[in-house]
Protein backbone atom coordinates (compact mmCIF):
# COMPACT_ATOMS: atom_id res chain seq x y z
CA UNK A 1 0.00 0.00 0.00
CA UNK A 2 0.99 3.77 -0.68
CA UNK A 3 2.59 5.50 2.39
CA UNK A 4 1.20 8.55 2.89
CA UNK A 5 2.37 11.06 6.03
CA UNK A 6 0.56 12.15 9.28
CA UNK A 7 0.61 14.90 11.57
CA UNK A 8 -0.81 14.77 15.28
CA UNK A 9 -0.47 18.46 16.26
CA UNK A 10 -0.86 18.61 19.76
CA UNK A 11 -0.23 22.02 21.81
CA UNK A 12 3.06 20.49 23.06
CA UNK A 13 4.81 18.30 20.65
CA UNK A 14 3.82 16.94 16.95
CA UNK A 15 4.13 13.42 16.37
CA UNK A 16 4.65 12.92 12.82
CA UNK A 17 4.82 9.68 10.37
CA UNK A 18 5.12 8.24 7.35
CA UNK A 19 3.67 4.62 6.75
CA UNK A 20 0.65 2.72 5.03
CA UNK A 21 -0.83 0.96 8.91
CA UNK A 22 0.21 0.34 12.77
CA UNK A 23 2.75 -2.07 11.86
CA UNK A 24 4.55 0.25 8.87
CA UNK A 25 5.15 2.88 10.71
CA UNK A 26 8.04 5.66 10.74
CA UNK A 27 7.90 8.06 13.91
CA UNK A 28 9.25 11.42 14.79
CA UNK A 29 8.57 13.46 17.83
CA UNK A 30 8.98 17.37 17.51
CA UNK A 31 8.05 20.05 20.44
CA UNK A 32 5.62 22.62 19.26
CA UNK A 33 7.28 26.08 19.67
CA UNK A 34 6.66 28.94 17.02
CA UNK A 35 4.55 27.85 14.03
CA UNK A 36 7.71 28.85 11.85
CA UNK A 37 10.23 26.96 13.41
CA UNK A 38 7.69 23.75 13.92
CA UNK A 39 6.12 23.74 10.20
CA UNK A 40 10.01 23.88 9.36
CA UNK A 41 10.96 20.67 11.52
CA UNK A 42 7.95 19.07 10.33
CA UNK A 43 8.60 19.70 6.68
CA UNK A 44 12.40 18.64 6.99
CA UNK A 45 10.66 15.34 8.58
CA UNK A 46 8.81 14.67 5.57
CA UNK A 47 11.38 15.58 3.42
CA UNK A 48 13.85 13.35 4.86
CA UNK A 49 12.05 10.30 4.50
CA UNK A 50 12.50 9.35 0.01
CA UNK A 51 9.79 8.67 -1.81
CA UNK A 52 8.44 11.97 -0.30
CA UNK A 53 4.82 11.39 0.59
CA UNK A 54 2.24 13.14 -2.11
CA UNK A 55 -0.62 13.31 0.60
CA UNK A 56 -0.21 14.10 4.63
CA UNK A 57 -2.93 13.83 7.32
CA UNK A 58 -3.36 16.67 9.76
CA UNK A 59 -5.00 15.82 13.25
CA UNK A 60 -4.86 19.38 14.63
CA UNK A 61 -5.09 21.28 18.00
CA UNK A 62 -8.18 23.83 17.81
CA UNK A 63 -10.40 25.15 17.34
CA UNK A 64 -9.59 24.65 13.39
CA UNK A 65 -11.60 25.37 10.43
CA UNK A 66 -12.18 21.57 8.93
CA UNK A 67 -14.60 23.03 6.06
CA UNK A 68 -12.66 22.32 2.44
CA UNK A 69 -15.50 24.67 1.15
CA UNK A 70 -14.63 27.25 3.29
CA UNK A 71 -12.10 30.59 2.32
CA UNK A 72 -10.01 29.61 6.02
CA UNK A 73 -10.10 25.84 5.73
CA UNK A 74 -7.04 24.21 7.33
CA UNK A 75 -6.30 27.52 9.43
CA UNK A 76 -5.96 27.17 13.35
CA UNK A 77 -8.67 29.49 14.54
CA UNK A 78 -9.35 30.60 17.84
CA UNK A 79 -6.59 29.07 20.39
CA UNK A 80 -5.84 30.72 22.99
CA UNK A 81 -2.05 29.51 21.74
CA UNK A 82 -1.50 33.21 20.25
CA UNK A 83 1.32 31.89 17.51
CA UNK A 84 -0.98 29.85 16.06
CA UNK A 85 -4.41 31.82 16.10
CA UNK A 86 -5.28 32.21 12.50
CA UNK A 87 -2.28 30.07 11.00
CA UNK A 88 -2.60 28.73 7.78
CA UNK A 89 -1.55 24.95 8.89
CA UNK A 90 -2.61 22.99 5.83
CA UNK A 91 -1.61 25.61 3.69
CA UNK A 92 1.72 25.79 5.26
CA UNK A 93 2.16 21.81 4.84
CA UNK A 94 0.66 22.00 1.43
CA UNK A 95 2.68 24.89 0.07
CA UNK A 96 6.61 23.42 1.19
CA UNK A 97 5.81 20.17 0.33
CA UNK A 98 3.59 20.36 -2.85
CA UNK A 99 1.75 17.18 -0.90
CA UNK A 100 -2.26 17.23 -0.92
CA UNK A 101 -3.46 17.75 2.42
CA UNK A 102 -6.49 16.44 4.84
CA UNK A 103 -7.26 18.33 7.85
CA UNK A 104 -9.14 17.52 10.78
CA UNK A 105 -9.42 18.27 14.37
CA UNK A 106 -6.84 15.12 16.82
CA UNK A 107 -10.23 13.87 18.18
CA UNK A 108 -12.02 13.45 14.72
CA UNK A 109 -8.65 11.80 13.30
CA UNK A 110 -7.93 9.57 16.49
CA UNK A 111 -11.62 8.63 15.50
CA UNK A 112 -10.55 7.93 12.15
CA UNK A 113 -7.60 5.82 13.24
CA UNK A 114 -9.89 3.71 15.56
CA UNK A 115 -12.62 3.13 13.11
CA UNK A 116 -9.89 2.09 10.63
CA UNK A 117 -7.74 0.11 12.60
CA UNK A 118 -9.24 0.04 15.86
CA UNK A 119 -12.43 -0.33 18.16
CA UNK A 120 -14.84 1.18 15.47
CA UNK A 121 -13.77 -1.13 12.80
CA UNK A 122 -17.29 -1.87 10.60
CA UNK A 123 -19.77 1.49 12.38
CA UNK A 124 -20.94 4.35 10.83
CA UNK A 125 -22.02 6.03 14.09
CA UNK A 126 -19.51 6.33 17.15
CA UNK A 127 -18.67 8.19 19.61
CA UNK A 128 -14.07 8.80 20.33
CA UNK A 129 -13.87 10.41 23.56
CA UNK A 130 -10.76 11.27 24.85
CA UNK A 131 -10.50 12.10 28.56
CA UNK A 132 -7.38 14.06 29.36
CA UNK A 133 -5.39 17.35 29.62
CA UNK A 134 -8.95 18.21 28.18
CA UNK A 135 -12.58 16.46 27.38
CA UNK A 136 -12.72 15.72 23.48
CA UNK A 137 -15.12 14.04 21.52
CA UNK A 138 -15.48 13.37 17.78
CA UNK A 139 -16.71 10.26 16.15
CA UNK A 140 -19.11 9.19 12.89
CA UNK A 141 -22.70 10.34 12.09
CA UNK A 142 -24.08 8.53 8.79
CA UNK A 143 -20.78 7.26 8.13
CA UNK A 144 -18.90 10.66 7.63
CA UNK A 145 -16.66 11.98 10.63
CA UNK A 146 -18.49 14.76 12.68
CA UNK A 147 -18.44 17.73 11.62
CA UNK A 148 -20.97 21.28 11.38
CA UNK A 149 -20.66 25.13 11.34
CA UNK A 150 -16.94 23.95 12.97
CA UNK A 151 -16.93 20.99 14.40
CA UNK A 152 -17.63 19.10 18.23
CA UNK A 153 -16.62 20.92 21.01
CA UNK A 154 -18.25 18.01 23.03
CA UNK A 155 -16.39 18.67 26.61
CA UNK A 156 -18.14 21.83 27.08
CA UNK A 157 -21.53 20.35 28.03
CA UNK A 158 -23.75 21.31 30.51
CA UNK A 159 -24.06 18.18 33.25
CA UNK A 160 -25.68 18.68 36.92
CA UNK A 161 -23.23 19.61 39.46
CA UNK A 162 -23.69 19.07 43.31
CA UNK A 163 -21.93 21.58 44.69
CA UNK A 164 -22.99 20.40 48.61
CA UNK A 165 -21.66 16.77 47.20
CA UNK A 166 -18.50 18.23 45.43
CA UNK A 167 -17.63 22.08 46.09
CA UNK A 168 -15.12 22.07 43.67
CA UNK A 169 -16.14 24.98 41.06
CA UNK A 170 -14.60 23.84 37.91
CA UNK A 171 -12.09 24.82 35.76
CA UNK A 172 -12.77 25.75 32.26
CA UNK A 173 -12.04 29.50 31.51
CA UNK A 174 -14.80 29.67 29.34
CA UNK A 175 -17.54 27.82 31.34
CA UNK A 176 -16.51 26.90 34.86
CA UNK A 177 -18.31 23.44 35.87
CA UNK A 178 -18.81 22.19 32.32
CA UNK A 179 -18.16 18.36 32.12
CA UNK A 180 -14.27 19.36 30.92
CA UNK A 181 -14.50 21.87 33.88
CA UNK A 182 -15.54 19.01 36.24
CA UNK A 183 -14.04 16.13 34.56
CA UNK A 184 -10.79 16.84 33.14
CA UNK A 185 -7.14 15.70 34.51
CA UNK A 186 -6.33 19.38 35.76
CA UNK A 187 -10.10 19.50 37.02
CA UNK A 188 -9.12 16.35 39.60
CA UNK A 189 -5.59 17.86 40.29
CA UNK A 190 -7.27 20.90 41.49
CA UNK A 191 -9.96 18.95 42.99
CA UNK A 192 -7.93 16.74 45.11
CA UNK A 193 -4.83 18.55 45.49
CA UNK A 194 -3.00 15.86 43.77
CA UNK A 195 -2.81 14.32 40.25
CA UNK A 196 -5.19 11.85 39.96
CA UNK A 197 -2.45 9.37 38.80
CA UNK A 198 -1.53 9.33 43.09
CA UNK A 199 -4.99 8.95 43.89
CA UNK A 200 -5.87 4.88 45.15
CA UNK A 201 -8.10 2.87 43.26
CA UNK A 202 -10.90 3.19 46.02
CA UNK A 203 -10.44 7.15 46.23
CA UNK A 204 -13.94 8.71 46.62
CA UNK A 205 -12.41 11.12 43.23
CA UNK A 206 -13.10 7.58 40.85
CA UNK A 207 -16.81 7.65 41.56
CA UNK A 208 -17.42 11.12 41.35
CA UNK A 209 -15.14 11.12 37.54
CA UNK A 210 -17.19 8.10 36.62
CA UNK A 211 -20.65 9.92 37.54
CA UNK A 212 -19.51 13.23 35.15
CA UNK A 213 -18.56 11.10 32.25
CA UNK A 214 -21.58 9.25 32.75
CA UNK A 215 -24.04 11.91 32.84
CA UNK A 216 -21.93 13.24 29.63
CA UNK A 217 -22.06 9.96 28.23
CA UNK A 218 -26.07 9.50 28.65
CA UNK A 219 -26.78 12.95 27.02
CA UNK A 220 -24.78 11.66 24.10
CA UNK A 221 -26.95 8.44 23.72
CA UNK A 222 -29.92 10.47 23.77
CA UNK A 223 -28.45 12.64 21.42
CA UNK A 224 -26.45 10.51 19.11
CA UNK A 225 -27.84 6.85 19.34
CA UNK A 226 -24.19 5.52 19.24
CA UNK A 227 -23.66 2.26 17.85
CA UNK A 228 -19.74 2.18 20.41
CA UNK A 229 -18.89 4.96 22.66
CA UNK A 230 -14.63 4.94 22.09
CA UNK A 231 -13.53 6.08 25.60
CA UNK A 232 -9.86 7.14 25.97
CA UNK A 233 -7.19 9.30 27.42
CA UNK A 234 -4.80 9.34 30.04
CA UNK A 235 -7.54 9.87 32.82
CA UNK A 236 -8.79 6.55 31.54
CA UNK A 237 -5.65 4.61 31.79
CA UNK A 238 -7.23 3.71 35.72
CA UNK A 239 -8.90 0.69 34.18
CA UNK A 240 -11.31 1.05 37.00
CA UNK A 241 -13.06 3.74 35.73
CA UNK A 242 -14.31 1.50 32.81
CA UNK A 243 -16.99 -0.48 34.81
CA UNK A 244 -18.49 2.27 37.31
CA UNK A 245 -19.04 4.58 33.77
CA UNK A 246 -20.82 1.96 32.60
CA UNK A 247 -22.92 1.06 35.88
CA UNK A 248 -23.70 4.92 35.95
CA UNK A 249 -24.30 5.14 32.16
CA UNK A 250 -26.80 2.89 32.73
CA UNK A 251 -28.29 3.63 35.97
CA UNK A 252 -29.21 7.07 34.33
CA UNK A 253 -30.81 6.05 31.22
CA UNK A 254 -32.57 3.70 33.76
CA UNK A 255 -34.56 1.40 31.51
CA UNK A 256 -35.98 3.74 28.75
CA UNK A 257 -32.47 3.35 26.19
CA UNK A 258 -30.14 0.94 26.31
CA UNK A 259 -26.94 1.24 26.34
CA UNK A 260 -23.89 0.94 23.80
CA UNK A 261 -20.81 -0.93 24.30
CA UNK A 262 -18.28 1.69 26.33
CA UNK A 263 -14.78 0.45 25.10
CA UNK A 264 -11.33 1.36 25.27
CA UNK A 265 -9.27 2.68 22.26
CA UNK A 266 -7.24 -0.43 20.26
CA UNK A 267 -4.26 1.97 18.82
CA UNK A 268 -2.77 2.95 22.30
CA UNK A 269 -0.13 5.97 21.81
CA UNK A 270 -0.02 6.10 18.49
CA UNK A 271 -3.83 6.55 17.55
CA UNK A 272 -3.71 10.13 17.22
CA UNK A 273 -0.82 10.10 14.08
CA UNK A 274 -2.54 6.64 12.77
CA UNK A 275 -5.66 8.50 12.56
CA UNK A 276 -3.71 11.49 10.65
CA UNK A 277 -2.31 8.75 8.31
CA UNK A 278 -6.08 7.47 8.30
CA UNK A 279 -6.39 10.67 7.11
CA UNK A 280 -4.37 11.11 4.33
CA UNK A 281 -6.27 8.35 2.74
CA UNK A 282 -9.14 9.70 2.48
CA UNK A 283 -7.80 12.36 -0.31
CA UNK B 1 -44.53 15.95 -9.72
CA UNK B 2 -45.55 12.68 -8.64
CA UNK B 3 -48.02 12.71 -5.45
CA UNK B 4 -46.96 10.25 -2.83
CA UNK B 5 -48.64 9.65 0.61
CA UNK B 6 -47.90 11.34 3.61
CA UNK B 7 -48.90 9.89 7.54
CA UNK B 8 -48.28 11.94 10.81
CA UNK B 9 -48.69 8.96 13.32
CA UNK B 10 -49.19 10.73 17.01
CA UNK B 11 -50.30 9.48 19.75
CA UNK B 12 -54.09 11.26 19.81
CA UNK B 13 -54.29 11.27 16.14
CA UNK B 14 -52.91 10.45 12.55
CA UNK B 15 -52.56 13.38 9.48
CA UNK B 16 -52.63 11.40 6.57
CA UNK B 17 -52.30 13.37 3.61
CA UNK B 18 -51.66 12.47 -0.50
CA UNK B 19 -49.62 15.34 -2.14
CA UNK B 20 -46.54 16.91 -3.83
CA UNK B 21 -45.62 20.19 -1.95
CA UNK B 22 -47.05 22.53 0.63
CA UNK B 23 -49.68 24.08 -1.46
CA UNK B 24 -50.82 20.58 -3.05
CA UNK B 25 -51.57 18.78 -0.05
CA UNK B 26 -55.18 16.96 0.08
CA UNK B 27 -55.71 16.08 4.21
CA UNK B 28 -57.60 13.44 6.49
CA UNK B 29 -57.47 12.99 10.02
CA UNK B 30 -57.93 9.51 12.56
CA UNK B 31 -57.95 9.03 15.96
CA UNK B 32 -55.65 6.92 17.51
CA UNK B 33 -57.27 3.97 18.68
CA UNK B 34 -56.01 0.60 18.07
CA UNK B 35 -53.72 -0.98 15.55
CA UNK B 36 -56.50 -2.47 13.81
CA UNK B 37 -58.73 0.47 13.45
CA UNK B 38 -56.64 3.16 12.97
CA UNK B 39 -54.79 1.09 10.42
CA UNK B 40 -57.78 0.16 8.37
CA UNK B 41 -58.78 3.98 8.31
CA UNK B 42 -55.55 4.88 7.34
CA UNK B 43 -55.62 2.65 4.06
CA UNK B 44 -59.46 3.69 3.33
CA UNK B 45 -58.01 7.30 3.44
CA UNK B 46 -55.28 6.20 0.63
CA UNK B 47 -57.56 3.64 -0.99
CA UNK B 48 -60.32 6.84 -1.34
CA UNK B 49 -57.68 8.44 -3.74
CA UNK B 50 -57.22 7.57 -7.33
CA UNK B 51 -54.58 6.98 -8.20
CA UNK B 52 -53.29 4.98 -5.16
CA UNK B 53 -50.10 6.22 -4.23
CA UNK B 54 -46.98 4.12 -4.69
CA UNK B 55 -44.95 5.11 -1.89
CA UNK B 56 -45.36 6.48 1.49
CA UNK B 57 -43.43 7.94 4.20
CA UNK B 58 -44.22 8.03 8.12
CA UNK B 59 -43.61 9.88 10.93
CA UNK B 60 -44.10 7.99 13.47
CA UNK B 61 -44.26 8.44 17.64
CA UNK B 62 -41.85 5.91 18.97
CA UNK B 63 -39.43 4.56 20.41
CA UNK B 64 -39.38 3.09 17.05
CA UNK B 65 -36.83 0.76 14.46
CA UNK B 66 -35.94 3.06 11.49
CA UNK B 67 -33.20 1.13 10.39
CA UNK B 68 -34.05 -0.74 6.95
CA UNK B 69 -31.36 -3.26 8.09
CA UNK B 70 -32.75 -4.34 10.41
CA UNK B 71 -35.44 -7.71 10.80
CA UNK B 72 -37.36 -5.37 12.74
CA UNK B 73 -37.23 -2.25 10.36
CA UNK B 74 -40.70 -0.08 10.33
CA UNK B 75 -41.61 -1.42 13.94
CA UNK B 76 -43.02 0.73 16.87
CA UNK B 77 -40.95 -1.06 19.49
CA UNK B 78 -40.98 0.27 23.50
CA UNK B 79 -43.68 2.66 23.81
CA UNK B 80 -45.89 2.82 26.75
CA UNK B 81 -48.81 2.81 23.98
CA UNK B 82 -48.96 -1.12 24.82
CA UNK B 83 -51.38 -2.12 21.69
CA UNK B 84 -49.28 -0.57 19.82
CA UNK B 85 -45.65 -2.22 21.30
CA UNK B 86 -43.85 -4.51 18.78
CA UNK B 87 -46.31 -3.38 15.97
CA UNK B 88 -44.65 -3.73 12.08
CA UNK B 89 -46.52 -0.17 11.07
CA UNK B 90 -44.62 0.43 8.20
CA UNK B 91 -45.65 -3.69 7.52
CA UNK B 92 -49.11 -3.34 7.90
CA UNK B 93 -49.39 -0.18 5.60
CA UNK B 94 -47.28 -2.34 2.94
CA UNK B 95 -49.13 -5.20 2.45
CA UNK B 96 -52.16 -3.33 2.61
CA UNK B 97 -51.37 -1.07 0.45
CA UNK B 98 -48.85 -2.29 -2.22
CA UNK B 99 -46.67 0.74 -1.48
CA UNK B 100 -43.17 1.02 -0.55
CA UNK B 101 -42.85 2.56 2.72
CA UNK B 102 -40.22 4.69 3.98
CA UNK B 103 -40.36 4.80 8.11
CA UNK B 104 -38.56 7.54 11.13
CA UNK B 105 -39.56 9.45 13.43
CA UNK B 106 -41.94 12.04 13.80
CA UNK B 107 -39.35 14.54 14.40
CA UNK B 108 -37.36 13.18 12.10
CA UNK B 109 -40.05 13.23 9.42
CA UNK B 110 -40.61 17.01 10.19
CA UNK B 111 -37.15 18.05 10.15
CA UNK B 112 -36.94 16.78 6.26
CA UNK B 113 -39.99 18.65 6.00
CA UNK B 114 -38.36 21.41 6.64
CA UNK B 115 -35.16 20.56 5.26
CA UNK B 116 -37.28 20.48 1.67
CA UNK B 117 -39.12 23.21 2.05
CA UNK B 118 -38.99 25.46 5.29
CA UNK B 119 -36.60 26.58 7.61
CA UNK B 120 -33.47 24.07 6.89
CA UNK B 121 -33.34 24.49 3.04
CA UNK B 122 -30.30 24.57 1.72
CA UNK B 123 -28.27 23.20 4.94
CA UNK B 124 -26.40 19.30 5.44
CA UNK B 125 -26.05 19.85 9.21
CA UNK B 126 -29.38 20.93 11.41
CA UNK B 127 -31.29 20.34 14.27
CA UNK B 128 -35.20 20.41 14.45
CA UNK B 129 -36.38 20.73 18.00
CA UNK B 130 -39.79 20.34 19.02
CA UNK B 131 -41.46 21.24 22.69
CA UNK B 132 -44.95 20.56 23.62
CA UNK B 133 -45.91 17.21 25.06
CA UNK B 134 -42.56 15.86 25.42
CA UNK B 135 -39.50 17.43 23.97
CA UNK B 136 -38.13 15.46 20.54
CA UNK B 137 -35.10 16.11 18.33
CA UNK B 138 -33.95 15.34 15.30
CA UNK B 139 -32.10 17.06 12.14
CA UNK B 140 -29.34 15.65 9.83
CA UNK B 141 -25.37 15.29 10.34
CA UNK B 142 -23.47 14.79 6.81
CA UNK B 143 -26.72 15.37 5.12
CA UNK B 144 -28.31 12.03 6.26
CA UNK B 145 -31.45 12.40 8.84
CA UNK B 146 -29.66 11.66 12.40
CA UNK B 147 -29.88 7.55 13.26
CA UNK B 148 -27.47 5.64 15.13
CA UNK B 149 -27.97 2.73 17.23
CA UNK B 150 -31.61 3.60 16.98
CA UNK B 151 -32.80 7.54 16.73
CA UNK B 152 -32.26 10.30 19.19
CA UNK B 153 -34.01 10.59 21.86
CA UNK B 154 -32.89 14.40 22.67
CA UNK B 155 -35.02 15.19 25.51
CA UNK B 156 -33.87 13.35 28.10
CA UNK B 157 -30.51 14.61 27.89
CA UNK B 158 -29.83 15.87 31.52
CA UNK B 159 -29.25 19.41 32.22
CA UNK B 160 -28.30 21.27 35.27
CA UNK B 161 -31.00 22.01 38.08
CA UNK B 162 -30.90 24.10 40.45
CA UNK B 163 -33.20 23.21 43.20
CA UNK B 164 -33.29 26.14 45.46
CA UNK B 165 -34.27 28.10 42.19
CA UNK B 166 -36.60 25.88 41.38
CA UNK B 167 -38.17 22.82 43.32
CA UNK B 168 -40.10 21.30 41.06
CA UNK B 169 -38.65 17.99 40.45
CA UNK B 170 -39.30 17.25 36.75
CA UNK B 171 -42.06 14.88 35.22
CA UNK B 172 -39.93 12.50 33.38
CA UNK B 173 -41.23 9.16 34.18
CA UNK B 174 -37.79 7.87 33.21
CA UNK B 175 -35.43 10.40 35.05
CA UNK B 176 -37.15 13.02 36.96
CA UNK B 177 -35.58 16.13 36.17
CA UNK B 178 -33.61 15.73 32.24
CA UNK B 179 -34.26 18.30 30.20
CA UNK B 180 -38.17 17.15 29.16
CA UNK B 181 -39.09 16.53 32.95
CA UNK B 182 -38.07 20.00 33.52
CA UNK B 183 -39.28 22.26 30.29
CA UNK B 184 -42.32 20.12 28.33
CA UNK B 185 -45.24 21.78 28.66
CA UNK B 186 -46.78 19.38 31.50
CA UNK B 187 -43.86 20.86 33.25
CA UNK B 188 -45.00 24.15 33.06
CA UNK B 189 -47.98 23.07 33.79
CA UNK B 190 -46.83 20.96 37.02
CA UNK B 191 -44.59 23.58 38.28
CA UNK B 192 -46.88 26.87 38.02
CA UNK B 193 -50.25 25.11 38.37
CA UNK B 194 -51.81 26.32 35.24
CA UNK B 195 -51.30 25.61 31.58
CA UNK B 196 -48.15 27.72 29.66
CA UNK B 197 -51.45 29.20 27.40
CA UNK B 198 -52.64 31.14 30.80
CA UNK B 199 -49.27 32.82 31.64
CA UNK B 200 -48.72 36.02 30.63
CA UNK B 201 -45.86 37.17 28.57
CA UNK B 202 -43.86 38.53 31.97
CA UNK B 203 -43.80 35.63 34.14
CA UNK B 204 -40.83 33.98 35.84
CA UNK B 205 -41.63 30.86 34.02
CA UNK B 206 -40.74 31.73 30.51
CA UNK B 207 -37.07 33.06 31.84
CA UNK B 208 -36.89 29.79 33.50
CA UNK B 209 -38.29 27.64 30.66
CA UNK B 210 -35.82 29.55 28.40
CA UNK B 211 -32.83 28.98 30.54
CA UNK B 212 -33.60 25.09 30.55
CA UNK B 213 -34.17 24.89 26.83
CA UNK B 214 -30.79 27.25 26.42
CA UNK B 215 -28.90 24.43 28.99
CA UNK B 216 -29.82 21.64 26.48
CA UNK B 217 -29.32 23.85 23.11
CA UNK B 218 -25.75 25.23 24.18
CA UNK B 219 -24.76 21.44 24.74
CA UNK B 220 -25.96 20.22 21.52
CA UNK B 221 -23.95 23.08 19.92
CA UNK B 222 -20.85 21.93 21.77
CA UNK B 223 -22.14 18.36 20.25
CA UNK B 224 -22.99 18.78 17.08
CA UNK B 225 -22.21 22.19 15.27
CA UNK B 226 -25.35 22.98 14.07
CA UNK B 227 -25.58 25.13 10.64
CA UNK B 228 -28.92 25.89 12.25
CA UNK B 229 -31.47 24.92 15.01
CA UNK B 230 -35.17 24.97 14.33
CA UNK B 231 -37.28 25.29 17.19
CA UNK B 232 -40.89 24.65 17.20
CA UNK B 233 -43.88 23.03 19.12
CA UNK B 234 -46.59 24.26 21.27
CA UNK B 235 -44.98 25.47 24.07
CA UNK B 236 -42.81 27.74 21.65
CA UNK B 237 -45.84 29.50 20.28
CA UNK B 238 -44.77 31.92 22.91
CA UNK B 239 -42.64 34.23 20.91
CA UNK B 240 -41.57 36.10 23.30
CA UNK B 241 -39.38 32.47 24.15
CA UNK B 242 -37.41 32.77 20.91
CA UNK B 243 -35.19 35.75 21.78
CA UNK B 244 -34.78 34.79 25.37
CA UNK B 245 -33.38 31.77 24.35
CA UNK B 246 -31.06 32.84 22.00
CA UNK B 247 -29.56 35.59 24.76
CA UNK B 248 -29.44 32.83 27.40
CA UNK B 249 -27.35 30.06 24.70
CA UNK B 250 -25.10 33.20 24.01
CA UNK B 251 -24.64 33.74 27.86
CA UNK B 252 -23.98 30.11 27.72
CA UNK B 253 -21.38 30.05 25.02
CA UNK B 254 -19.32 32.68 26.54
CA UNK B 255 -17.68 33.55 23.63
CA UNK B 256 -15.90 29.95 23.35
CA UNK B 257 -18.21 29.06 20.44
CA UNK B 258 -20.49 31.43 17.68
CA UNK B 259 -24.22 30.55 18.33
CA UNK B 260 -25.70 29.09 15.05
CA UNK B 261 -29.36 31.04 14.25
CA UNK B 262 -32.23 29.59 15.98
CA UNK B 263 -35.50 30.10 13.89
CA UNK B 264 -38.59 28.63 14.32
CA UNK B 265 -40.05 26.59 11.69
CA UNK B 266 -41.59 27.62 8.51
CA UNK B 267 -44.71 25.09 7.97
CA UNK B 268 -46.87 25.47 10.54
CA UNK B 269 -49.41 23.10 11.81
CA UNK B 270 -48.96 20.63 8.62
CA UNK B 271 -44.85 20.33 9.23
CA UNK B 272 -45.26 16.82 10.10
CA UNK B 273 -47.04 15.48 7.46
CA UNK B 274 -45.55 17.43 4.73
CA UNK B 275 -42.01 16.07 6.19
CA UNK B 276 -44.05 12.20 5.86
CA UNK B 277 -44.57 13.26 2.19
CA UNK B 278 -41.01 14.25 2.01
CA UNK B 279 -39.80 10.65 3.18
CA UNK B 280 -41.64 9.20 0.61
CA UNK B 281 -39.85 11.02 -2.09
CA UNK B 282 -36.97 9.67 -0.88
CA UNK B 283 -38.06 6.24 -2.51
Amino acid sequence: MTRVGGIEAGGTKFICAVGSRPDDLELGEIPTTTPEETIRRTVEFFRAREPVVSAIGIGSFGPIDPNPASPTFGYITATPKLAWKNFNFAGAIRESLGAQVAFDTDVNAAALGEFRWGAAQGLDNFLYLTVGTGIGGGGMVNGGLMHGRTHPEMGHVRIPHDREQDPFAGCCPFHGDCLEGLACAPAIRGRWGQAGESLPDDHQAWDLEAQYLALGIASWICTLSPQRIVLGGGVMRRQTLYPLVRSKVFALLNGYLEAPEIVPPLLGAHAGVLGAIALAMTI
